[in-house]
């Protein structure tokens, strides 16, 4: 059974990994922004689409996934085997998708990391479109894709998103 | 008018705010993170209510916040005046929502800082939570929920959230 | 025989662990600080009693084991599989006194990992506490308890503390 | 009246400094680490003595003060204007004592960052004589000599140290 | 007369910048990086052309010229109002040039944080292109080309490079 | 054949290294430094040299050595076994070189470990000349001296320096 992050005493502590086996781990997480008519035709063929910009997410988010230890504080410090990041525009949807995958041979899974990262890739999208005319943006889904362990399949599909949810159920 | 965050060859930059007005500067935002029933019975009155978790997710958000231009490639690093967190749960609704407010006076907003920080909160609860039964935790939505620059309000309402946007108009 | 963090000109060195066995790996630190009436007051009973503020230090603690080479020049960086801290307050003596266990297989020892996270802990409860009337704290001792390799003990006792050694001998 | 650390609820905060008068603010804080004859031998006059060792402390002192905020939930970030470090031997007392000096034009106090700076640079001293023969080192005393503000005085004097206060009274 | 990085007695410290005036500083500075034919076509025509390579080395040099002060021990942390950098090639000479532009409203240059960035830019080509066949690239210059306070230029040129100077004047 | 740093769709990515051999992996890499004489003056001879001026360059390097990944966006997070920097001044040619050994047993190369340290190491020591009479500093030269992967030799030797190619050639 999975240690809690909490000791009987609730203290905050990392969980003790020692005596797990080390395995090759697989994450991918996706995160979700939506943005205005303004700054996804900006992002989709204006202004930042023949720039950096997608670029920026991108690094941003392999950055952000070798830094998760420092910014989560019961996870572990990690070292990541390979990280990648996609970033795919909806321009009919108003949405920007970016897809990051992390792999290591190690004792603790990776989906903070694939997580943490996909985060701040979108928020160094938000960041740049921002100033664009029209409503504000809005991350607005973030979600772990896939999990494997020993190249197993060990995700379990995440909860129905609040928004959608029969709320009368 | 605002510059871009990439010049006219493309290039990703970190735009001149030094012409701009030192003004007091508040950007308020909130993350929501939806989870399973166990999860948020954990969260609410089990194990983990008990013990240091929600101060864990404040606690990361406060450093976050502080290190967003880290972060994020184009920001600016900024001095900040002031940053809070609060975590508010629903457990009829199975979510935990983090409200992050920061304030400067400075020649830049601080939105980048207190959406970081929300989404970095609400990561640190995902951490928690991830390894209890039931399905995978899920952040909802992160959002800009007010901005004021010298006393003036300047946000301007996000964009709909795409799962409950009509399609079909 | 255990190299020198200097060479033989004088300049300092990360050390060569490459050769040394991995070994399961365990420290224990504790670092004590006095305070004043009024702050101990506010810690064990008053407004900081009912916050954050102990989950604040136990925080800082983590976090600063995962900074330690970060912060030490000559130490190596470490993937640390456990950290866990304890505040423990005693109302009479005046003092609080934070515990900190590292765990790691690896081939160096974690107890600068142990002694910075509870120093920098320490520190966390003494910025909380600083504000409140009456005398200035004082990070009275910071101090090794434990140490083992492979299960063996291999701490050897602390040097005996100034204010308490007699002078005259 | 200072605000606290913490709101009425008990959540942590970097409280609000954006009304403060910007003053020219100074600390001094102080750190003595104790240790046996053989590492104080090695540092007053053997192998670390001719090389980097002091050099070492004293800059990771000056990298701790600006990393404050980073280790410190609740510090504000800062733009110090000057931070110094020394350290002196007492080879008699079998003790270092690193002394550390920041200054700052700014809105509040910079007394944890020089207590910060002077326990990382007794914990780099702490990390390059613990390998040697004889008993462990201890780091005796954290505590703040002097702090102004506007050139004023500020400091109140520490609490007694434990070790030395009259425990019958 | 400018400060010394050391005191008297020889300690490091970071000068007292307190009593010089906030103005405009600007910097500029730039680095050459040397590759072999087939890494300069990767990067002018092929394979990495294509892709994120060059902003992989824009943005790189935009967080190093915000972590210049951790980097640099007795550097000032700086609030950055702007930084910008552009990497042109140059096929026929087989290099890389990097140049990176930085401006603050502050009391001290920003030099360092303009040849740290630009070192770092240099630093990240040289990763991507490190693999490909041929000699290994080298980083053949790294100078400032421009500094500026209150709009008044104040750099002096750079001392002639080692590798043309005449050995025997 | 090595993996490209960016994907077949020019995404920049942290190649997988999960599927090669952990083995001892050593790079040695060195920057040169050309000064005014005045600034050599005082490294060599002058009020820099009797203080902690050399120190603060190694230091600087060895630190660099472990945030080599935090800078370099697709560079691996490494646990480094040893770090070592020497710094040689040549009064005649006017230059300091800083040469940086790293090692390691694992499954990528550390040879921007060593090239990112010793260009750190160049830079600490251009800020501390950078304000004294005479020409600018320049970082002359940047190279890989020697890279061993298994006990084997695997440089192959840098590109010439461009101020020394026959451009005619």
């Amino acid at each position: 059974m999975r240690e809690l992050h909490v000791d009987d005493r609730g203290n905050a502590r990392m969980v003790d990994v020692g005596g797990k086996a080390v395995q090759r781990r697989t994450a991918v997480a996706q995160a979700v922004i939506a943005m205005g008519d303004d700054a996804m035709e900006a992002l989709a063929g204006g202004a930042l689409a023949k720039g950096d910009a997608l670029a920026v997410a991108r690094i941003a988010a392999l950055q952000a996934a070798k830094r998760t230890a420092d910014l989560i504080p019961l996870c572990h410090p990690l070292a990541l085997d390979h990280a990648s990041a996609e970033v795919v525009l909806d321009e009919r949807a108003g949405t920007a998708t970016i897809t990051v995958t992390v792999r290591m041979d190690g004792r603790t899974g990776v989906e903070m990391e694939a997580l943490t990262a996909a985060s701040v890739g979108a928020l160094a999208i938000y960041d740049m479109v921002k100033g664009i005319e029209g409503p504000a943006p809005r991350i607005a889904d973030v979600v772990l894709l896939e999990k494997t362990v020993g190249g197993e399949q060990r995700d379990r599909g995440a909860v129905d998103h609040p928004a959608t949810r029969d709320e009368e159920a």
